[in-house]
């Protein structure tokens, strides 16, 4: 075993999930093909890291100051979805249904874990509820005790603002069997059920 | 999202098996991690493809016109074991189980697609077994029907020549339980078995 090739896979082992096993597989795949499929990971990896830095508004990835979503004049300033990552965001944008700005957390509160409020962008998002313009904050994070607990401290924080702050709803997810939902699901839906037509009274 | 990590996310997905939700969640994670973590591995994915080539003799991946198994002294150049990839033969090495020496195919006999024994390098191992020295030929190649193939294939080759040809042992594997062994397996077991004691006559 060469040390070139035991260096390759060493490397490739800092991606996430990827094991020894994976690592040689993959370190063989890439000699076997053509050199500038290596270049180009090898070139990609380097460039990522030298253009992107943290949009200065919402902290998502950026090539720019601003990032496209910040800068852009289409979108309404005025709402705003916190999430706690870039992909959570990218996600969202995926989708098309969300025309507002976002503000990405990096994280939730996790002190097991040793992050606490000020190792996440939470003070920058007081920050921007504060100057105003900002109408509404709606809580996009997940379902997790941790999420829950960051949503709760964060609404707190905002208690003394005129912001709006919601978070997105609860229930049966779109497509999902009711035979399968999992017991928190269901709890979810039948506490957060919604009236479609009030009785005569 | 931006250009410089959508080139990232699709230069990891030319890895084997990591599909778009992967290579974002590997861009995203090198991302946060330390710049030197992304150029480590950006540096050594050029290395390796420079510094690497196929050993004369075997060819397997080599940093040197023979590879460190080619030019030991201590190796038994009288054996030759016939494998499929050079990670077949780095599992033989890790196992310290062999002594003589290897000849790496490069894949099997697959009309299907579209490999023929000129992509392989069954030539240089008939070249290998004419040129004298080589005692026995052992076929360390899987149990596809395709490795079956090009096992018969290669001794069909090599009948007219003075060398053994072997192949490694069926049956069990080590720790394996009956109940879970599968009928080829079983049957293998059956058919190759091994009489430890012959009833007196």
């Amino acid at each position: 075993m060469t040390e070139s090739l035991q260096e390759l896979v060493d490397a490739l082992r800092s991606l996430p999930s990827v094991g020894e096993k994976s690592a040689w597989r993959m370190a063989l795949h890439l000699m076997e093909q053509d050199v500038s499929v290596s270049q180009r990971l090898s070139d990609a990896l380097v460039d990522a890291r030298k253009r992107l830095r943290r949009c200065s508004q919402c902290h998502t990835w950026s090539e720019n100051e601003l990032c496209d979503v910040c800068a852009s004049e289409r979108r309404d300033k005025s709402v705003v979805c916190v999430v706690e990552r870039p992909s959570d965001m990218w996600a969202l944008e995926k989708s098309q249904r969300f025309d507002g700005v976002y503000h990405v957390l990096g994280g939730v509160l996790s002190p097991m874990h040793g992050v606490m409020a000020d190792s996440l962008t939470i003070a920058s998002l007081v920050e921007r509820a504060q100057e105003g313009g900002v109408k509404e904050i709606i809580l996009g994070l997940g379902g997790s005790s941790e999420a829950e607990t960051t949503a709760h401290y964060i609404s707190r924080l905002l208690s003394n603002s005129t912001v709006v702050v919601s978070r997105f709803a609860r229930g049966l997810a779109a497509g999902m069997d009711i035979e399968y939902a999992d017991r928190f699901t269901l709890d979810q839906a039948l506490q957060e059920r919604k009236i479609v037509r009030y009785g005569d009274a």
